[in-house]
């Protein structure tokens, strides 16, 4: 079987970006291509779009099959569209982010057997395509975004410290803040639930917070905005 | 001549929201269209992507083609990829945004005769396609983006007073803006260049100003942040 038009098309993609912390480490999900071109590089998962499917569902099904992934925060970021990024044809890829909480999505290599993995970061092997591009595309939106949107709190489990909170923001935008003015933007923000739980572990036990979306979704009618 | 491929394909277009000011009034640009589907309707420039062009490239050719417009302010916004957004055939569409200084590019109608014209963003015809949610989502990221970067110069001319400065902003945000405490903060920022011209016609003679790009280019590197 085969599809006949009157006018070249490229071929269309989705490529998905997915960060995670992996032990406080900003991380991506990163599959080792199995078949040429750049056979045995690593790469972001993804994969090309069905007919019957939006954009978005495209990057949700690629994003299961490759890695397992389920259910996570998934925005668009940008389509990339070079002539020449894919060596074998035109094709032109409209490139996702997502977040996970690592602890409850561990990535599982897809049915075809290549394997999956979480690579921090800042040790990063060499990328197929122009998949480099891609990811530090991605990069830059994420430390755009996570000062005007609490997108952050995806990336955590449902209850943090504050210690926690603030290792994240430090790790994604790459600077420290100071404890005491970062805790008291955060708290002044008023989205965070204090609870009468404790965090357990090697450390100092230390009060657990939750992020209060429905709060957080009220205040935004009201004209508030997130500020880091 | 045809061409044949293994699987089904979705055919890739690029429409293109341009933003100017009308007597102090935000427009967009719009093509009535000459053939169904939509006939008579207005819609966004826009056309096929051709096999040798970047995406930006076609773009910034079907503005051409389409309007006269050259050589503008030009961005990715959005790819639009509804399974059902165009009634013939399934067509992704990448969306880019635009900003013009209306008074040195007045467009023509293109080689198609069809017409183009500029139209407040307050008062639209009822668009072709899923125009209205393209031009709904650049609407919003120009809104963003004139706060945190110095775009909204874009849409001036090179000299401008610092009212239309005001009005251009007041007429994108929605929202007015206390003259004393606006200028203090385009002030405050020292990107405009004060010059030794003033503007005529039937208000009283204002100072003109210019925005310094260069000095913006060299205050990012040490980190400034524009912020309005």
């Amino acid at each position: 079987m085969s599809f006949k038009y009157k006018y070249a098309r490229p071929a269309l993609t989705v490529d998905c970006v997915v960060f995670g912390l992996l032990e406080d480490c900003l991380s991506v999900l990163l599959i080792q291509r199995a078949a040429p071109p750049f056979q045995g590089d690593w790469a972001l998962p993804g994969g090309f779009v069905e007919m019957d499917e939006t954009l978005e569902e495209a990057a949700r099904r690629e994003l299961q099959e490759e890695t397992g992934l389920q259910d996570l925060f998934l925005e668009q970021l940008y389509t990339f569209g070079d002539v020449k990024r894919d060596p074998r044809e035109r094709i032109v890829s409209v490139a996702y982010y997502g977040l996970v909480r690592q602890a409850a999505h561990p990535p599982h290599a897809g049915s075809d057997a290549r394997s999956v993995a979480w690579h921090p970061v800042d040790e990063l092997p060499s990328l197929a395509f122009d998949h480099s591009q891609i990811l530090a595309k991605a990069s830059e939106r994420l430390q755009a975004k996570v000062q005007y949107q609490p997108i952050g709190f995806e990336l955590l489990p449902q209850k943090f410290t504050l210690t926690q909170l603030q290792i994240l923001y430090e790790t994604i935008l790459g600077r420290s803040f100071d404890k005491r003015n970062f805790r008291k933007k955060i708290m002044g923000m008023d989205l965070l639930e204090s609870l009468e739980e404790f965090s357990s572990g090697p450390h100092r036990a230390a009060r657990l917070y939750r992020f209060n979306r429905r709060r957080y979704q009220m205040l935004l009618k009201k004209g508030f905005h997130f500020e880091l």
